[in-house]
Order: structure tokens, then sequence, then C-alpha cells
């Protein structure tokens, strides 16, 4: 009796394009296409008949394996390439291929060529997914940095007000994590490598079997496999040098963390005491019957779900390249492949529920607006003490002294600020014009529109790279 | 379409009971159960029409619902109690139950009520299978413990031949770690708690919802739900006191550890260099086609697999508890159930690998004496610098110099060391016969019985308890 | 030239006595407390001098040591107790004492003994002084949920408001959690274990020099050992046995989650937008000069680091566990020690800041209040749903319309609900006082003093305990 | 009462160079460089008198400041530049320093952006070692690869022999990891951001203090300061977007596990039953006294540690990236600072071990003889069945059959493989010397030279870049 596994506990990533892309079938599919491959190249090369290439073709279709079994047999030598190989030979023998066929299939290569090769393989099907969502959400937090570029808003440091800013520039610190996220897969994206080592990394097998003073060499015949499967040839077998797999780990963590970031905000600015955004609302989607007035920000939790999941998939994989011992490690290889397919799932969950975040962020600038209200003149009190110090009377000491007064405690409300500010002030060293202007948190944004413009500037880069 | 998993990148616990006893379906049976658990419950005490227990209960089957969909469908409320709760309620109505089935299901519970509990329900289920194979493990142990509680082999330490120990007490070393491990599985599941608190943790619902001057209370009610479940009836909710869950996870990646361990040893001691052990050989498993000379130690890596990944799915637990904010939290909550449940599998495979391995395991108390050849007479050398310092001219200084000379080096061989100790030694200080027992290994093994026996004690406790 | 740390990068624990007593000093006077205690053993079972005793007694002073040098010598063999115990003979020399005194110190031990229980030892103090602190903050947080049992305010699940709950609740949940950390410490403290082995944990030299015919036993002495540090006395040497260190980290990463829990409501809850607690404040701490309105939750913060960075550490020892191989492991002995040092200093540092944050918390009712209003009746639609659907003409369906219509939008606001209920319930079925105590809030509270007087009861045990 | 740490618990990095470089002195001590480089940036400008930037440079001196005092008050505002700063402050005073400094000093900036850039000041000048000691160990490892390029040994796959190779791919494969470390450490260290954001990312202050029309911008001032730190300057400020830490913890965790990799083999190697290589051996290093047989393989075993402890502290800064909440997170932020530098020192201490172990790594070709003796012509079975099956009655059935009685039991030994092929194969087929070079291992090595001369040149290319 199988039991299969569908996402009921991972509803980060369940349902997903991403999900479907790594799932069992598309792994196994993968290996198949590996194969298939290799058999095709090395028909190419004259080295098998154009036949046997067919024959694979044919099988090399996933929907024939029994993958529970396959799954189950993969105990019996640690991997599940060895049944899979086992039932592929016998699917060809079922179809009639000759016995060239057979021993052509696999040729010259190990277990761990296919493995690897093939969730690399699924990586780069999975990443280009990640990827595109990666582009919806950037487009439209770079829309969200340019329409709020000065929309006012408190910015919070260790949970307090401290100064204004914009959500434009909220939007576009959000935006610089996505981009420099993207670009890092991107470059993993584009290194992911063939393996092709044979049993121990030395292609001695292939090597053999090629005539030494063929017309091909096992490299020759390495790089077309590497075109078709459309990955990068390395310069030797990676069998234990496992950077490779944490080049990818730490760039899907960082798609997580990126997507995280902003999670962490929208969790926040959505609940109802600030109301300063709000997820999008769709039927169906984070409404509770039972309590109607409660809007979950669903997409948020989800997302960070992933960035508190990933970081420890990505320390098994630094942790297997770390322990790999031999020439083909005992047990750390084996830890990698399910703790990469997470990583690639939560990446892929996180970026398409932030592309859908992004897409259809309720903004509400009244909302920001009132919370500034909260803090009032105080806002700009880091302004007051530099500004209003050589104006006064006691200097500095007076200003902070003026500030302290406004401040009020739980019990008792300030003095008002401003009122007192004027009062200790002269009106010929500072107008009340001059004083309101002081006191417009508008006035006090620093570089805000230069840095939205350098991250619009890096996105727009990005989409040209 | 849907993608299911079935386990091709976890051979550590593909085909396992645990695996089973952990997929979505039976996770989804459990929640099913829950919800089925308490409308009986509910009808016991009158509080339910009887013909509503029974409709639920007719309905309590994960075979009738769209386990894909829930998957999906998850995505939306951030939990699949959600849509399968949606679900429940349609079979009723497709089976004609009344009205009064769909809204006595579920009655006063939030979805956090039912995954909570029926996590707890799938860990005990899945626990007890972890228990009963640490049980035929450990008893394997004691028997080799006890039947090689002479056999002398070398004890390393820092990969170096150190002193003599015995086979036996590697065992019982073994043995120890499994039945601490095992103790400590046996207490969190023991504690394993029903979750039951309603949307906030104060069961307002089910409070409501009983006559103020019922019969019963809503704490009876848990009780009797508790009861029903096999699960401990908490002092109060714990919907977000996630220390439950971390100690239910500590306890786990302790019995991959402890199996990891042994697993550590024998990838040492079954290399063919060292060969003092050797798998349980079965046709099929562990061997290679192309290298039949291998015998690969598949139990092992898989253990090493599941300890080496353990760690980070029990930090996981800890991370959640320890992020848990509100009265359900924002993702942490989310991020136990993946956790938790391959934790239980890393912990089923491991174990199961584990009393295969002990029960099977190849002794070979020759290639013992062999690798004890290798180092010879220094094998005892911390003794000999004790107990012939004061035997000799020059002390212990001498003693150290024929044990250096004695060394040789990739170079050169050493001077043989028996004769030179003879020649140093007075035999009036030490007869030939007194000199040949300083030199055996048997001799200097310690209270190794004692050790021995003392952890065989302790595994009896365990068993008697 | 050496350059030591003081926590400069730690402020979640810098400057706190368990820093103090985990740091370097502390833990070589522990290594030398043990090297001082066994031959005082040594000497009382009359095996040594009792002059020995008084000599290495004398030199058992860690201030008598160079620290950095033992630090950078540590390399050298892999563990600092190689060079300490250099030293250690060193000053008995410099001293006058006998010879006798430097061959009876460190008799029939290992670096491996020393280093274990010096640990242990170690972990006993600062467990101590952690605990010390969570009995505190228990105390407080006891104090807390009697006095708040029935004040009233919003429970929250994914960030939205939900129900009404009391802060008492929210309170005695907190100590619901500490009151199980503290168990857990206090279990593990009670089973720390002494390390004394030998070489490889058979206790051969030891054995080797006790008179076999003596009056004494090696178990007999390790027990007066075990007694003297005030540890455990193990069944067997735990050398690769690493279950009693995971335990302990267990125990320690609770302590920080615990802590971790009620930092995340304190860091949400005392935002100035929500203003229903605030942390303790004193001058100086938690102020900004250019900022006086900030007032920075800093206690809240540092505990927050520590449940953040704890799961980590604890993984750390898992790993260790299930990877230490041979009668010495090669590597994974060594990544305990600043995994278990971190863990302690976390713990400590969090149970410390937690008491003083249990302890001078402001509550204010008043903002709690405030926060209910945001919602108002829709507090209780859960309530609403379930009491008023019998009442009215169309049942739930009309229920929630009339809840739907009364939630607004950003744009618009809702239609007040209480009059519209009001119009739709016949008052002969709800008379005016019945529909206004249907929304009381106060009165829709569940089981909130069942469950706050149950944990109250759980600490009284654990205190009594 | 100070207590400091020296690394006692650390001899992974314990008295290396990078553990002095990142030590709290170096860290404070960059915390005033970053101080006095603003100041000398605005004198530059001609915004402070060049009397300021002296005044604070006489005082950029972290010998004047009190470290545990430091650390102690850290925990008052959360990070140990608050106290820092006032000490700084007071220190002008006390030398006289006009309130001109005060005043000046820190002008427009943050603690976080102190406390950011120290510790990417503090990254450069560690990371700077590590890449020396990474470019020390590619050198010896290059000259290894290029000395055993043809030397014969096992290579084994899941503990077993598998195939045979040379030890000069195997250094060759060391190197790939390595090399491959060591250029994402270069683009990471060249990538370390200036952090200037002022207190929320805006740089409010600074602007507001420049004269709106006046010669110089904020944003040519921060450039300033950039070259003058050896930094780059970010498109933003980083205050919440953490992926610039991330990037650069991955490259360390790298550098710790391309460490890992060749320390595992090492630990391996140099077992007594395997004797392929040696530690270089060094007075007083690696030794036992009591057990002068033992040779520690010191180097290997803390090159573990640090591969065992890496990840979860590259984990701890993903974590940190993906939960930065607000414009300054509210704990994440802090744990970052330990994480980074355990995983700088880790890194360095990992790889000044691993040149060391590179360069002076015995290597023992007659052992590796020796252990191919054990497998014999097995080593070469993989061969056998694809050249041998043509030739022989039988096919490849009737190879498999001869190597598997060749194979033998624990109890019996084999039938000897040779004359039994030559038994079946047909002289006329192949001939005795045609046999023999099948059987040759070193006719088996496939590409062994070209992937030894492509990973040498991807050293090459390295140290050219």
């Amino acid at each position: 009796m199988t039991h299969p596994d569908y996402g009921i506990l991972s509803p980060a990533w369940a349902g997903t394009p991403v999900a479907a892309a790594t799932a069992d079938g598309p792994v196994v599919q993968a290996m198949l296409d590996v194969e298939a491959a290799w058999v095709a190249v090395l028909a190419d090369a004259g080295l098998a008949p154009a036949e046997d290439a067919d024959a694979v073709d044919e099988v090399a279709d996933a929907a024939l394996y029994d993958l529970p079994s396959l799954a189950a047999r993969g105990q019996d030598g640690g991997n599940p390439l060895i049944p899979l190989l086992a039932d592929l030979r016998r699917e060809l023998k079922k179809n009639g291929a000759g016995a060239s066929a057979a021993s052509t299939v696999h040729r010259g290569a190990t277990s761990q060529d296919i493995v690897d090769t093939a969730l690399m393989v699924v990586a780069a099907r999975a990443g280009a997914l990640v990827r595109a969502d990666l582009l919806r959400a950037a487009d439209a937090l770079a829309g969200l940095a340019r329409e709020h570029m000065d929309t006012l808003c408190v910015a919070r440091s260790l949970t307090q007000h401290a100064l204004p800013t914009t959500f434009g520039l909220r939007a576009a610190n959000w935006l610089s994590g996505v981009v420099l996220a993207a670009r890092r897969l991107d470059a993993a994206l584009a290194a992911l490598p063939l393996q092709w080592g044979g049993a121990v990394g030395t292609l001695a097998s292939l090597t053999d079997f090629l005539e030494p003073d063929g017309g091909t060499t096992a490299d020759a015949l390495a790089a077309s496999l590497a075109e078709r499967l459309g990955l990068a040839q390395p310069a030797a077998p990676w069998h234990t040098n496992r950077l490779p797999v944490t080049g990818l780990g730490a760039a899907l963590a960082d798609v997580a963390a990126a997507s995280g970031k902003m999670a962490a905000d929208v969790l926040l600015l959505s609940r109802p005491e600030l109301g300063e955004v709000s997820e999008p609302q769709e039927e169906g989607k984070g409404g509770s019957s039972a309590m109607p007035q409660k809007r979950n920000p669903v997409l948020s939790v989800l997302i960070r779900n992933a960035a508190l999941a990933a970081p420890q998939h990505a320390a098994q994989l630094f942790l297997a390249a770390g322990t790999a011992v031999d020439e083909r490690p005992d047990g750390a290889w084996h830890t990698e492949w399910a703790a990469l397919r997470e990583l690639l799932r939560l990446a892929g969950g996180a970026a398409a529920k932030l592309a859908a975040l992004a897409e259809g962020l309720g903004v509400h600038p009244e909302a920001m607006a009132r919370n500034m209200e909260l803090t009032g003149d105080l806002l700009v009190s880091e302004r007051l003490a530099s500004r209003l110090a050589p104006l006064v009377d006691g200097g500095k000491a007076t200003v902070q002294r003026l500030v302290r007064e406004s401040l009020g405690t739980p019990e008792a409300p300030g003095v008002p600020l401003r009122p007192a500010l004027r009062a200790a002030v002269p009106v010929q060293a500072l107008s009340d014009r001059g004083l309101e202007e002081l006191l417009d948190p508008a006035g006090y944004l620093g570089q805000h529109r230069d840095f939205i413009e350098r991250i619009l500037a890096e996105h727009a880069g990005w989409k040209e790279s």
C-alpha cells in the first residue's frame, strides 16, 4: 500500500508550478531524460545504433514506471537510480528493443552521474519558474516604488517610530533585495553543471569503451550531453566537490530571505492597528467564516514560513559538502537531495506568493498619515536637536528638555511640542514659516529619491542582463 | 495535474512503515479521526444526536477526499484543515446527513486544534513503530554485548589506535545510546498532548454552547476527547506555547543521533582495510553489478543520512517555538509541520535500519586481531610507561625512549619493542611471564565487564518500564 | 599579542552572571577543580599522600595560568587540557611539590574526562543561575496572570483580531512555557554526569594502578569524585554516547524558546500603534538621544536575539552526537564545546532579561481597551453567528450578511453592526439587555480562569518540586 | 570582575591571525576607524575643521577604551556602539578637543552604520588572511596533483573499493573545491559594502546638515568614505536588506566546506589501517605522551570541527536576513554579529590548517599499493565485465560468475581470479599480455590527466585573476 504526499503539510509551496516541477515524477523524468540524452549523444557520435536511441527515448517516460516501488527499492542500494535503471531495461525488453539498447543505455555512467545531473536539470526547470515570479514581483515593486516615491510614512527601528520615510523607499528596499537575490539565482542557474564521471570520477569505463584512436573523445561526448541538457560542462566531475550544490542552495535561500523581508513588513503593516498596507483579497483566501472581520495575510504568512525554513536546508547542503568523504560520500551525498528540492520548493513558493503580494498589495496612505500623527512633531526630533540648538537659550539641552516634556507618560499626556518650541525660539531667529518647514516630515527625507532611483536602475540593469 | 511524492529522494525512510504512517493520507485520516472523535464525545455527552456521530464517522475516511486538491487549497487559508472541513461537510450532505451533523462537526474547535491534535495522533502512531524498532535494535545489541564481552579489539581515539577494548563494550556503548534515546522517546510519547482551545485558546465557543448550568463542562469533554485519542490532557491549550513540540522533536533527533553513532562506527569498521564488522547481506541490497567486490554498507549510509539531516529539523522546531507571536503565530506554526514529520520519518527510518543492522551485523574477531597486530605491543604503551618505569634504569624516560625507537617511520621499521624491553628490565624485577602478562592486551581492559553489565541492566530496566 | 573577547558582539548575554560563569577563566578553573578533586579523592582513599592533594589544590587556581597561551596551544593536541596539564605540573614543580604530586595528578584520566566533566561542572554552575532567573520571571508572570486575570484585551491569530481574551491568560501562557522549560532544565541539571573513563572509556589505567586485591575500586573512586563535584555517576563513560549533551542542549534551547515567545509578544504589543505593554524603563537603557520619543524594547530585542540563535547551536549538539566515531570522535566532539557554552549563555542572557522584563512590565489596560474598539462588536462575531442564527429570518446567512456589511473597506466605513442586529432580531427573541450581554466581550472568555488557575498550579507545583 | 575569552574552547581557530583580527579589540578598533574616517572625510570636504579630524584620530585607538565595560553596557541599547560613542566623546573632552569635534564625530550616522561598516572592514581584513592561506593551500595541492598525477591508489565509493584512481586526481579534486571557494570569497570580499544611511536609511540628518546649495553631496561624501575604508559603495543603504551579509557568509561556509572535504579524506587515509597519507609531524603536535604510537591528525580534526560548525552559522545569517522587519530589525540584526565573526574565524582557522596540511602532507604510495592489493584484480572488475564478456562462452554471465567465485567470504577465501579468467578466455581471443594489460589498474584511469590539467588551469586562472 503506497502513501504518497501531496504537500498537505506544506502550504508554503503546495499547488505551485515549482512543486509540480520538482515532484517525484518529474525527478524520475529528469533521470530518464538524462539517460535518453546520453544514448542520443552516443548515437549521434556513431557509437550506438540510432535504433537504440529511439528505443530508449520511447521508454524514457516516467509514466511507465512504478514510482512507489522505485522509492521503496531505493533503500536497497541507497539511491533511486539503481531500481529505475533495472526497470528501464525491463521496459526496453518488453518493448522488443534489442540487447544493444540495454547495454548502450547508461554506458560508462554511474548512478551518481544520473542523479546529480537530473537534479541539476530539475533545478534548471524549477529555477526558471522561480525567476519568472521574481521578475513579476520586481516589476510590481518597481511600480510601487515609483508610485509612492513621496508617500510619507513612519520609519521604524527596533519597533519604534524613528523618522519619516516614504512608502516608495520601503518598496524600493524590498525591490533591492529581490533584485540581488535574482541576480544570484541567475548566476547559480547559469553555472548548473553536468555531472559525468563514471564510477569514481575518472570516466574510465567510457574511455575504455571509446576506441583509443577513435574519432571522438569522452570530453567531446560530455560536452554534447551538457549542451543537450542545457547545463554547463565543468572542468572535472564534482562527485565529492559539492560546491556547485552549495552555490545553488545559497541563491535559493537568498530568494526566500529577500521574500521574507517583505513578508515580515507586510505582516506588521497589515495589522489592524497599523493598517498601512493590506494583502490582495481574493474570494476564499485568507478569510475566516467564523470571524469575518479577519483578513488573514496568508501570502505573507506562507512566505514567512519559507523564510524561517529555508536556512536549515541551506545548512544541510553546506554540511554535506564539508563532510563528503572518498570518491562518493557515505551519507552526506544522500542528504543533499531532499534539502535541495525543499529549497527549490520554498524559494518557488515564496517567489510565487511574493509576486501575488507585490502585484496586489493594497497601500493606504491615509493610515500611514494616521500613524505618523501618533508621534507627531517628534518624528523629526533628530532634526530639531541639530537645527534649533543654536537658536535657543541653553542650546541642545533646552531642546532636549522641551522634547522630553512633550513625551508624556502612560499616565499623563505631554506638553504640546510645537507651541513650546515657538516660545523658546526667537521669531527673528526662525520665522513661523521656518519653524513649520522644519517640522514638516516631508522636508526631512534625505536622499530618498536618489536611493529609489538607483535601486530602480539596478532593477532595470538586471532585466537587461 | 497532480504530482505526488513517494520518497524517491529519501531512501533513508522511503518504504518504511513510519513513512506510510506519516504520509499525507494518514495525516488527513488523523484529522478526520479527531473530528469524528469529537462528535462522538459530544454525542456521548448528550450534546449531539448519536446519528451525527454515525454520519461523521461514515465520512471520516481519508479515501473519500481529494488529497491533491486539499493540499493545493491549503494555500488559501494557510492550512489544510480549512478545505478538509469544507469537503467533509460536503460529504455529509452528499450522504444525506442532516444539517445537525454539519453544524455539530468541529463545534467549538479551530483549525489549529485539529491540525495540532492530528499531528500528535500521527506522532503517537509513528512513535510506536519507532519504539518497536529501537527495541529490536537494543535486544540485538544486548546480544552482541554479551556474546563479545571479551572479544578483543582496538579502541581508537582521534582515528588512531589507542588501547585495547572489546567489541562487547563497543556494542554496549551503542546500546547505551539507544536505551537513553528510547527512554526519552517514551517520555515524549507519553506526554503528547491534546490541543483543544478554540479560536484563541479560551474555548469560548464551546463554553458558550454548553448550557451554563449544564451537566458537563468543556473540561470534561476535552478529557473525554483526550482519552479517546490516547493523548494527555494539558493544563491549558498550547497554541503558542510550543514546547510540547520541541520536546518530541528533541527525542526524535536523539533517536537519529544514537543510531548515527553506531552507523558511523560500522561505516568505518566495515571498510575493506579494517573488516572488523560487515553489514548483513541480503540479495539485491548494497551490491553493485558493475563492481561486485563492493559490499556497500547501505544500512549505515542511510542511517548516517538521517543523523546528518535530523539536527536541522530539530532546530526548526526550536525556532518555531521561540518566534511564536500572538495567539496563533504568523508563519512559525506552519514551519513545524513538515519539520516534525520529517523528524518522525528520519527517526523511523534510522531505527528500522538500526534494527536490521544490529540483528544482522557480521562480527569478525579475526580481523579485529589482525588490526591489533598493526600496533602490536604498543597498544599497551600507556601501561608500560606506568608499570615498567620503576623497574628500569632511567625510569620513565628509558621506557619512552624504547617505545619511541620501536615506532619506526614511513621510511624505516622500528626496533622490535619486546626484546628491547626484556633487555632493559632485569629478570629479577619482572619475570618473562610477568612481562608477557604485562603486554597482554586482554589484561588491560579495565572495567569493561562492569560497564557492559551496567548498560545491560539499563537495557533491562527500560524494558521493564 | 593576545586578543580577548568580552562579549562586544553579544549584547544578548554580555555582562550577565552566566557570561562570567562560563568564560574561559571559569572553564579552566573547572578543569583545575576536577583535577584537584580527583587527587583529593585518591588521597582520601589512601592512594596518594595528602600532601599531593594539598599541593595540587594550591595550584588549582586559574589565575596562575596564561589563558591566551593555553588557548593557542590547544591547537596542538586539539584540546586545551593538554597544555593546561603541562603547565599545572610545571606549577607544582615551581611550588616545590614532590614528584609524587606530578604523577598523581590526572592519574588514570584522559583529557576528555577532564574537559567533559569540567563542562558539566560549568553547566551546573551556570544552570543554577539560569534557574534562579527563570524563577524570578515565573513569579512575576504568575503575579501578572493573577492581577490581570480579567483584564480584557484582543486575542490575535495570524496577526488579526480574532476574539477577546484577557491579559492574565496571555501572561499565564507565557508562564506555562517558562515553567515547562524550567522543569526540563531541572531534569537536565540533575542528570549532569561525571565523565571518567580513561583513554578509551575502560578505566584501564586506573584499574591497573589499583591493587587488584586492594581496598577500593575504580567504581568507588569515581563515585566519590562525582559526589565531590556534585555530578551524577553514569552507568558507563559516555565518551562517544553524547546524549547527555544533547539533553542539556535541548533544555537550554527550550529556555531560549520560552523566553522568545514572551519577547515576540512584547515586541509587538509595545509598538506605539498598540501600546498595550511597555518595557521597564531604566535611565540609560533603551533610549535614543537623537530620537527621544523612542522607547526601544531592548530587553525583548535581546531575548529575541537569543531565541533566533539558540536553535542552530542545539542542532550542533545533535549533529555532534550523531557523527561521533570511534572511542573519541575526530572533530564532532570538539564542535560541542563552543555550542554548549553559547547555549548556556544565550539561555542565561534570555532568562536574566526575561526576569527583568516580567518584573518590570508596564501593562496598559486602557490601550487594550482602545485596540478592542478597533474591531468593536465584531470581536464576538463568532458568537453572533452561533447564537443569533436561530433567532433571525434567514438564519446564519443573515447574520453573516449583517456582519459583512459592517466590515467596511479601506475606502468606505461599514454599516454599524449593533443597530443592524437589533433591527434583525425580534425583541421578543432577545431583549435589549440580552443583546448587550451577547455583545459583551467579557462574557465570551470561555475557560480563561480555569486555564490560568491550572497554569498557576503548575507553577506552584514546580516550585515545590 | 571581567571574564574574557581567549578561544580556550575553540582550538579550531584559537591562536590564528584571523582570530586576532576579529577579536573584540580589533572590532572596536574598526568602529573607531570608521568614525575617524568619517570625520576625516568631512574635514577634507571643508565641512569640519581639520583639528576635529586630528582630535578624533588621536582617540580612535581601541587601547584607550574599557572593552569589558563596553561589552556590558552594550546591553543597554542593544549594541556596543552606543557606549563606545559616549566614551569616545569623553576621551575627546579629556584630550581637550573642542566641542566641535564632539559634535562632528558620528555626524549624520546611526549606530547601525558604524557597526555594519566596521564588520565589513573586519571582514575585509580577516578575509585577506583567509585568502592568503587558501592560496598557500592551493599551491601546495597543485604541487601534489602534479607530483602524483600517476600515483595509483584505490578510489572508494560508499566506503568500498571501487576502481583505481591516482592520488594526483584526488589532490586535484581537493584543489578544485579550494579554488571554487576562493573565487567565491574573492567575489564576496570585492563586494563588501559601506553602510551609510543614518537612522532609517535616508541620510536625512546628513542631507539636512549639508548646505542644500553646497559644493558637496551626501552621495559624494559616502563615496569618499567607502574609498577610504576600501569598501564598495552600494546603491542604497542595506539596513534591512541583508543579502550582502548572507553572500559573505555563504562564501565563508564554502571555505570551511572545501577544507572539510580534504580533512575528511585525510582523517580516513591516515588511519593506521590505511596509512596512505600522514599529517605533517611537528614536535609537540598531535602526539600523546601516554600513547606514543598515536599520530593524531590534529589539523584535520580541527578542520572537520570547522566544517561541522560553519553551516549552522551560515543558517543564522540567512535566518536574520529573512526575518528583518522595519527599518532596523528587532533582534535579527543582532544575531548576525556573532555568527558572522564565528564564520570568519572558522573559515580562517580551517584555511590556516588546510595550508599547513597541504604543504606538509606525507604521501605514501607504497601504502596505496598495499591497499590496492586487498582488492587485487577485482579493482578493474567493471572493465572485465565489459571487455571479456564478448570473448567468453556465456558472455557477461560467465565473467560475473568468475568474479563472484573469486570474492570469498569472511569464512573462506575465493578462487583466484586471474587463472580463472585465463582458463575461460581463449588465448587467441586475448593474449597473455593482453590479459595482463586488461588487469593493469594503470590502464584504467580514464581521463584522469585531463581532469587534473583542467583543474590546474582553473587554479592558474584564479591566481591571475
